[in-house]
């Protein structure tokens, strides 16, 4: 761990000349002081720090690394049992030097930070730097100069990345394998969320595992599962480190897609397919975005869905009437990698977001590169919110066939999702364990 | 539940004039703004507006209710789907009236209210309020209210807390059916939450699965499981109403305890059991625990352990060199209930913490009454800062037998802990479907 840490200290310190003090952040308090959620240090931390340390700051400088961090107090050894103290800690981390945080006053001259989360410790951010955080100027700097390193994933995260993926993808075969026997969403989510709880590691995300996959964001699990359901679950894994996969499948409940369920399922695992067969160095992630619209575009087009030229399609959006979000994301440290920074690490500097109803939710926009690893996660969606909006039905009249996607109507919602990081001459699928194939995923359902 | 509430909101009028805005909070950032931890409301907001309502404020006025929330954003309705409006909600919890949020400002004269965890909601509380939240004058006056109201759980309440009792009874016995093929006490914990989760309830606090059962807040779940290990497993649950149940088993992992774990474990039921038949109305629970304290002496006396009177043994505190905190707390909405108010909710009017090493751990010290709940939950640990500490091996030098203690190092730690409601005669153990019997214990292992 030293060592890779040191080489990405050095990384920093040729990119960024300002000294850099990243704090990790405290617990946050649920329903009174002593019950916490569950500790999770701020990830630009983590990358530098290397391991999740409660309320600690580091301070990077010309390569250099300095700790700061309270022994712990003695009186709670009787609850907490012994605590690593400081110079273990430093000395496990490759720290030149170790002090108490009341030190930390005095090592902040001219230092750049990246804000977390927690706001207790945003607050002792802005009073230590006597300055409210904005990124600009020297934090614009940092961020820049973290993010050219966080893109691209050393050896020592891709390790943790696979670990994480690996363990998704069990989690995601334990959710099929439950299916046929559970009454509810929430018993798959159990069975898949077991498993991560299993392997010690926490869930990098709030599950979704809904036979209402049309709600994107839905986190209930309340639903009772009806034999011609499909299931749809994202359900992602993150290691004790801090780095994450994300999954998503989409199943039938029964072990048998319906005819119709199938002609979508096949749709979608075509976008999906064509797009990671599109990716490699140098590519606009843009392009794998659209490349999805139109293979989407095409698939509804010869189910009768969608009536035109494909490419047409897509130009004029209707391919997100159904596949509305974007094609996805970074994957890292965060499951929406240094989505903190707002569009600073999914845009390519000088891009911003399109307007397009088409394109305005792509959370990446920038040429992939060797290391870099993303999620490709094409979806079909009957989402009431669009489809029943009268202005949308008015603009589209012409290009959806009404009466033939009335014979769709049992699927409310599939995506497909898996983790993709790219080589130099290529990718690897790190999540190509799981079964993408509707026969195949039917043999697991029923096995 | 529109009943159930307004009987709530007339008590709380009778004890408190003043009005009363009550924030839910909102939801925190764990790593990236859009990543963040399940929702938790306020336990006093859920009192007394019944539903996790996130980024909402009620108002109680003399048995009124006004509502506060804003409705859903409509463009969020593609990735929430449908929300209920507010004018829904208003209608479920039986609200007088309701508001946007922005007319809150209009309402908070001469208010009282109880300060939130969520610190971005605490600061909204102060500017509303125009002053620092302390618990003094009408703040005071107002928790005093609530905890008179909370301390006595109604039929509504208890129906909700002995669903999550069950759930957690079933969480345990899973976690000793899976001891046997587990390898880390990381997979007997995925067994326990997984119950949980299947039932669509969240973990009422941070779970303890561990081996190391004298680190008292153990939050680690990495150990490679022996067969010889005793298990400490103090998992609870919580309803999506937000009501706790909270339970401890220790077991011997191979389905059979050692003698010298059987002889302490049958030692720290006897102080459960006899706590338990000593409850009723009217009796102080500071009593049941030094009667827990003198079970213990007792039971270490009759095994070898501890030498002289029990009576003087306790009062010297020498139990507490095996059994340090108090015998157990309130349970309600929280798992600890109300110690968001600190000591205000689990000691009466006028007392204060001992300075005793034996005593100054109890969070409760007050008469039981009819319709409070607590945990009773005695325990024997080996720690080693208690044990190994010279300045209390040589103040107890003369009653501690340590050649005989060292014959019990296979007992690491061993708690049992039951939640128990006091009834107008008598008591009912919630959690009295989960064995505590050794040889029980042992067959569901085995089974």
């Amino acid at each position: 761990m030293k060592q890779i840490l040191k080489q990405r200290r050095l990384s920093l310190a040729e990119l960024c000349q300002t000294p850099v003090i990243l704090w990790s952040g405290g617990a946050i308090s649920r329903n009174f002081p002593a019950n916490r959620y569950p500790f999770r240090a701020s990830s630009h931390f983590l990358y530098f720090a290397g391991i999740p340390l409660e309320n600690a700051a580091i301070k990077l400088d010309q390569g250099k690394l300095e700790l700061f961090i309270d022994d712990p107090d003695p009186s709670l050894t009787l609850w907490h049992g012994e605590t690593p103290l400081r110079a273990e800690i430093a000395d496990k981390i490759g720290a030149d030097a170790a002090y108490p945080l009341s030190e930390l006053a005095h090592h902040t001259k001219d230092a750049a930070t990246i804000p977390v989360q927690d706001p207790n410790t945003y607050k002792q951010q802005c009073q230590h730097l006597n300055r409210f955080l904005t990124f600009e100027g020297i934090e614009l700097d940092l961020a820049q100069a973290i993010i050219t390193l966080r893109l691209a994933h050393d050896a020592a995260a891709l390790e943790e990345l696979k670990k994480s993926a690996s363990v998704a993808v069990l989690a995601h075969l334990a959710g099929m394998k439950a299916s046929r026997n559970a009454k509810t969403e929430a018993e798959i989510r159990a069975a898949m969320e077991s498993v991560i709880i299993a392997h010690d590691m926490t869930c990098a995300y709030n599950s979704i595992v809904t036979v209402h996959g049309e709600i994107l964001h839905n986190e209930q699990y309340d639903h009772f599962l009806e034999s011609g359901d499909l299931l749809l679950a994202d359900v992602g894994a993150e290691t004790y480190l801090g780095w994450a996969s994300d999954i998503t499948r989409t199943w039938p409940i029964s072990g048998q897609f319906s005819p119709t369920q199938r002609d979508i399922y096949d749709v979608v695992l075509a976008a999906h397919d064509a797009c990671i067969a599109k990716m490699c160095p140098g590519v606009e992630y843009r392009e794998i975005h659209l490349l999805a619209a139109r293979v989407m575009a095409e698939g509804l087009v010869s189910l009768g869905i969608l009536q035109g030229d494909p490419d047409s399609l897509v130009e004029m959006d209707a391919h997100a009437l159904f596949f509305p979000h974007g094609i996805g994301h970074l994957l890292g440290l965060d499951v929406h990698d240094m989505e903190d920074l707002g569009d600073l690490a999914g845009y390519e500097n000088g891009r911003i977001r399109s307007n397009r109803f088409g394109l305005g939710y792509l959370r990446l926009d920038r040429p992939l590169r060797s290391q870099m690893l993303v999620t490709i996660e094409p979806g079909f969606y009957q989402v009431s919110a669009i489809l029943g909006n009268p202005d949308i039905r008015t603009k589209y009249r012409s290009v959806v066939n009404w009466d033939k996607l009335s014979q769709f109507e049992d699927v409310r919602g599939i995506r497909i999702e898996d983790d993709v990081l790219i080589t130099d001459n290529g990718i690897e699928v790190l999540t190509a364990a799981l079964p993408t194939q509707a026969d195949h995923i039917e043999e697991i359902i029923r096995d």
